[in-house]
């Protein structure tokens, strides 16, 4: 992280912007606490407990959120600490609500700061999805290990190489996003930004209006649908694509969903985009797919306001903002596979109703979901319904009007970016929310990124108790 | 139910209104239908199975409302069909919400009619949720059969003590209520009438302004507070008080988180009044608790605009819309014994992520929660979340405004009777709501008094399988 720092500090230093010392001495300052940290997690030595390994990820992810807020707070901006909080922890959670206004006129600096959190944010969440939390058991994508005891599985290859091969898959997918994006006509300084934050389905842009700046650019938004969309995939997936093995162990039950859904909502958008305002069908499909696809992949990125489309787009895009992508990619929301889960399990529970004799084994995909692992999809379903439905008591306390304070615990806590309403719709920004609120947004953000087991844990008695 | 529409026709009859010949047809034609599903039941003969309980539930609350349409279609009220139907659906399932205005010059067998439903639809809810609904397994309260299995209390009567007990209790306390409101002020009819919709906690009102009609008169909100206190308390309660036995079987644990959320609520929202409008204290309170029981009992009487009393109170209400009143009682919501479970539920599934080989039970009272009635709990809440959101949705999509789209499911899904927003919200009502919207609202109110899972089992395909 200080290493990334030393990135905007070079660029605003070239640009003569006067930010370039904050990235320099707040590197520094983020070099030794790493250090530091660093040195004593190796003192330690400790075994690895669940209770250990739950604090360790909040704390890494709230240190994160700290520091990449030190530049934004030190820097020309005139915004408050929670401001600067709040838009660090947007960034390192993926979420990409801002509370900035005149991107467009920002230095390159703050604007590179800001998409780098988003980056390193979304590989770091895959790494925890995939490498952390199925050891604590908290489900990100327990699919991967399950799949591992298969036994026609065992030329998988050990964990380091998958990481390995997630690194280079994002690294991969992030250059050829800003190649294509800059060739179809974009800056380069915009590419890098916004092959950074598709990526990561962060949705911060370098333009005020998001990709509206571009909306004239019709191949653009194709590359920018097609790209949100692979990296709203199952990281594993383009891994298992590049080895030797057989065709069908590529498809996962949520990807088939995740297509189907999206397919299906961009057409019915784009008949009613057609049938209103009489857009020519395939201009009408570009624009439909484009921003439906970066709701619920929660990007967030939006070309116009949506929500004046007539009242079923209202409907699809607040459908859309619980939904989320699949389990293993860098999108947040209740996910496809949760949500597989859960209707298996709704259809189950009903069946031993009807039939009280009825053994009734709920699968995902070929393997069987064990007592446990729904357990945990059960847990978090009913941690994010409390979360939503407090976090907006709490925002409307603090002065929010209900719509703002729904949609915006909805967006903070599935980490899409925008909401509904004047306020902080897909035109708008947090930049006129209290303070007060934008500390509420910034733990639902968080809470939202770690599956928010991991924090609310943290809140039991029984984590600190002995 | 044919002897009940007898009632409003006698009275229109002694006011000179035009309508009481609808009343007697309608009776006539209910008498007949009801005489043929009899006389249909005493011959099948089947053995009782629960496909059968499902259908017949659910078909019993359809017939109900659709036959209590009848009279309010046929009458000379400027309604639609649908507006008919939802008006007795409200009625039937206590939930309360209106399509119709100008109640204050309506005629009165209209207004008695209304108010009968809503009393019916109560004590009949009380008895399915006491009596059909655990043979179901679909956990309205299996808390009493839970009890008949422990060995003290061995003196328990029989169903049908049971049953008859209950059904004076809600009599007795349906008159004491009516004598309380005549002795306080209200008129006779106008008494009768709010006693029958208190204790239905279903809010129907013979005013537009609803109870703010009565603002005035303090005594009167304070007798109206304590009896729909009494109509959201288990009404096994008021037999187990009655019959000798330990004090300590008195003790429910949902009763006592009741009073604590009400109290709690109530003096935040006074402390809240006095500050912002400096009203004398006690006159804030009793507002204040008025209005908060009013909805976390989903009664939904209201005497003024509470959402215009502050950011805090919009929470608060918002969040009691949720809560609910007691099981076993008439109100709804997901309720006390559910939220606790819940709750248990998930600090369990937490401690076991932390402390892998623990083993959590989780009790309920004196009593143990087996894994089926807590799979019966997740299976309800996430069947509400689901038809919440998806009913927003579509009702977003029939053209409803954000706000109104998400409170009208929700007061809906849990009858409780006004929304938030200038349209649905407490010192509005539903006249202006367009007839598919009312059918879906229908649809939803239905769901919610059935506990949900009896309505959405019908559309399973296990339900229908050979
Ligand atoms: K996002
Ligand atoms: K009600």
């Amino acid at each position: 992280m200080a290493l990334a720092m030393l990135v905007p500090a070079a660029v605003d230093f070239g640009d003569g912007s006067p930010d370039w010392p904050v990235f320099v001495q707040t590197a520094i300052f983020t070099g030794m606490i790493s250090g530091l940290v660093a040195m004593a997690t190796q003192n330690q030595g400790v075994r690895f407990s669940p209770r250990l390994g739950f604090l360790l990820t909040a704390s890494l992810w709230l240190t994160a959120a700290f520091l990449g807020a030190l530049p934004l707070y030190f820097s020309h901006l005139p915004i408050s600490f929670a401001g600067a909080f709040f838009e660090s922890m947007s960034g390192i959670t993926t979420t990409g609500s801002t509370v900035l206004t005149g991107l467009d006129k920002m230095s390159r600096g703050v604007l590179l700061w800001r998409s780098l959190l988003c980056w390193l944010g979304g590989i770091g969440f895959i790494g925890l999805a995939l490498l952390l939390l199925p050891s604590l058991r908290v489900g990100g994508i327990q699919l991967f290990h399950m799949e591992s005891s298969d036994k026609s599985e065992k030329i998988l290859p050990r964990v380091n190489q998958i990481a390995l091969g997630i690194v280079l898959a994002y690294v991969g997918l992030s250059a050829l996003c800003m190649l294509s994006y800059f060739l179809a006509g974009m800056s380069m300084f915009d590419a890098i930004n916004h092959a950074m934050t598709t990526l990561a389905t962060a949705g911060y842009s370098t333009h005020d209006t998001s990709l509206g700046f571009y909306a004239h650019n019709r191949l653009l938004l194709v590359i920018s649908t097609i790209f949100m969309m692979l990296a709203a995939l199952p990281f594993v997936l383009y891994i298992k694509a590049v080895m030797p093995r057989r065709l069908s162990s590529l498809v996962d039950p949520q990807v088939t969903l995740f297509l189907f859904l999206v397919v299906g909502f961009s057409f019915t958008l784009a008949i009613m985009l057609r049938v209103g305002d009489g857009l020519p069908f395939s201009d009408a499909l570009i624009t439909a797919a484009f921003n439906l696809v970066s709701i619920i992949t929660t990007t967030g990125y939006a070309t116009e306001d949506y929500s004046l489309w007539g009242p079923l787009s209202i409907g699809i895009f607040f459908l859309a903002s619980f939904i989320g992508g699949c389990a293993g990619s860098t999108s947040g929301g209740i996910k496809m596979n949760r949500l597989i889960i859960l209707w298996r399990l709704a259809i189950a529970s009903m069946t031993r109703l009807i039939m009280p004799h009825a053994i009734v084994k709920i699968r995902y995909g070929e393997s069987e979901v064990s007592t446990e692992a729904a357990q945990t999809v059960l847990l978090f379903f009913f941690l994010y319904m409390a979360s939503l439905i407090l976090g907006a008591m709490v925002l409307a306390t603090l002065g929010l009007d209900f719509v703002s304070a729904f949609t915006g615990a909805l967006t903070a806590l599935s980490n899409v970016g925008p909401g509904l309403g004047d306020t902080i719709g897909p035109v708008g920004n947090f930049s006129t929310v209290s303070d007060p609120a934008l500390w509420v947004l910034s733990y639902l953000m968080l809470a939202g990124r770690l599956e928010i087991v991991t924090i609310v844990i943290l809140f039991t008695r029984s984590f600190w108790a002995r």
